[in-house]
């Protein structure tokens, strides 16, 4: 008897989440393609299929996805063009382009939520100065300006103080929503997978540390909720998922505020604020996103550890992570490194640590120390 | 500042042991390589950085080095010759070619473990049949016995009930020691690192049932241990890494008898009696190897779980592996699946899965069922 094929997936962009998702198909025994735009881009270093090409041109994606089960992605930047017309042709593109759409697309996204009655911040599109001056006379200043598409790890946002900050970005002449100004007193974020069958899996709700718009710490899960809070989050998740028909992961980026729950940004992809899970849950956020888009039955997601926090290792000045990892090694035996193989510049993510065991405090103080350490040859901020 | 490149590490062999090493590597943001016979073997599937040779050519070896910072192994089978050229050439070689000889012949492994005074079963080189019949009088049938060099997973191994049988092995005309049939109540192992600096790790003693001379599961840790056994086995492993000068993982097989531990088998690489690291213990054996091999601190060892087990999956008669798969989750969602990516032959070893949890009765059954399912399709023996 001859064996079939095992089933393969492949990945647009070959960032450090495709590079995750390939260590996670190692086990399932798949094949796994990533989509690169250099030979040396973050997974095509550890990938043994990487095909190089332009993610913006249905050329390149079509003859990627082609001997692919299923198509799927670490980023939202292919155009809905390239993504109907590789569904026209019969392609298996999961998440679908009209789920992707609303995490492509803040206008979208923010007019399908609220039409689903989920709660946002109040926005508005904007064309015009006047536009902003007058959504800040219904919501106050600050005003929070987004570029409807494109935007990440804090790019394409803008918080205004004022018109003339306002003036400027529109200046730019980008399409922007206009946002209100939340005061939340924490984010949070859920990530949920949901297969083909409708199957979903949570896990748990956890806190995230942003800086400058940029993920620093995660803490798995968040700690001081009620079990109410804990499971209304991921019932939002899950509906959410539904709601959007999202075929993969799906993460929500959450504002904590004293009304309840605000939903601030959609991805759906694995998502920086599920990387705790690969030592901390049963299931790996990389390894949910394979079962899921290939229609596989769902991985348990529970802990393995009562807490788990994660950092983000940003670049500094020093490009040489390798001379300081003996050290983080040497000091923490227990701690958890992934470096990502990405050129250090300052600011950029190009590891995270993870630390997991009983105490939250304990946790952080040794992630935030390592990743500190890593960083910049220092423990201090 | 320009940053120095990653450090790399090749793996001669593409095996499972090198597939699961590959995946341990993505981590560690390292370069690995390893030396395959075909690109479709088992590592070569998910390597992107694979060479195809000859290990025991020593062109083909020495080419492969060129530009690894160490070189290291999945198998025991480079010859001593190309070892030795390796290192005369100022390769770094771990474990180097004298520490891999008691790995490799049987005879040099037995007389040095003697040397050292480590309990061994009796043995003795045998050349003729009277040999091993001079060997049974003293020790009595049946008599085991053993090709000095190439065996695994029970080949190389022959029980001879009586001098006809043995003459018949010792027709073949290979290298044989004889050795007394030990008298066991189980087979336990024990996997130990240890770095350049003379540093050493060992993960918890584990019981391994072989059926027909091949690893079927692992419980980890042992169970039914007192204390001062488990530790005698760790002081045993480190003692014996650091006489036999092993720069990476050792893995010792033993026999438990009335009369204590007796050592079976020596490795030098990751072993299939520890393949439970991967979930089950905070840094795996994968990992551990790869930071002992470039002198990096070692992780820690501690359990991830009370208990986990490991069940092998063999292959069955129907070899599409794939189209089980989803039952075996559907199932278990708990369950961790590894599949090699290897055809399926009856017999041989094409994946395996791990259960985690409280109880070793529940985890064992766990993964039995699922290892069964997956290789025949059928949950009973």
């Amino acid at each position: 008897m001859q064996a079939a094929q095992p089933p393969s997936v492949g990945m647009v962009g070959a960032g450090q989440l495709a590079r995750m998702t390939a260590a996670a198909a190692v086990g399932l025994g798949i094949r796994f393609r990533v989509l690169a735009a250099a030979a040396d881009e973050s997974a095509a270093q550890v990938c043994a299929d990487t095909v190089i090409g332009d993610y913006a041109s249905l050329a390149d994606v079509r003859a990627f996805a082609a001997g692919c089960d299923v198509v799927t992605f670490d980023h939202e930047h292919v155009p809905q063009e390239v993504l109907t017309a590789l569904e026209d042709a019969g392609f298996a593109v999961h998440p679908g382009s009209a789920a992707l759409r609303f995490a492509q697309d803040k206008l979208a996204m923010r007019t399908r939520l609220a039409a689903l009655g989920v709660p946002c911040p109040r926005f508005e599109q904007v064309k015009t100065a006047n536009d902003v001056a007058a959504f800040a006379e219904r919501n106050g200043w600050p005003v929070v300006l987004k570029a409807i598409s494109g935007g990440y790890d804090g790019r394409g946002v803008w918080v205004c103080q004022d018109s003339a900050a306002a003036a400027e970005v529109i200046s730019h002449g980008l399409p922007l929503i206009a946002e209100e100004y939340v005061q939340f007193s924490r984010e949070l974020a859920i990530v949920v997978a949901r297969s083909s069958g409708g199957h979903g899996a949570a896990y748990p709700l956890v806190q995230t540390v942003q800086v400058d718009g940029i993920c620093r710490e995660v803490l798995a899960p968040a700690p001081d909720l009620s079990p109410a809070q804990a499971s209304a989050a991921q019932r939002l998740g899950l509906e959410l998922a539904r709601d959007l028909g999202v075929l993969g992961l799906l993460a929500v980026e959450l504002f904590e505020t004293r009304d309840g729950l605000l939903v601030n940004e959609l991805a759906m992809r694995p998502h920086n604020s599920g990387h705790w899970t690969i030592e901390g849950a049963r299931t790996s956020q990389f390894e949910q996103h394979l079962r899921a888009v290939l229609n596989l039955p769902l991985g348990s997601p529970v802990l393995a550890a009562p807490s788990i926090v994660m950092a983000n290792v940003l670049g500094g000045d020093d490009p040489d992570l390798h001379s300081r990892l003996t050290h983080v090694m040497a000091a923490d035996p227990a701690l958890k490194v992934h470096l990502y193989g990405k050129p250090v510049r300052p600011g950029r993510k190009v590891g995270h640590v993870t630390a997991l065991g009983r105490d939250p405090d304990d946790n952080l103080a040794r992630a935030r120390r390592a990743a500190r350490y890593l960083a910049t040859g220092s423990e201090d901020a």
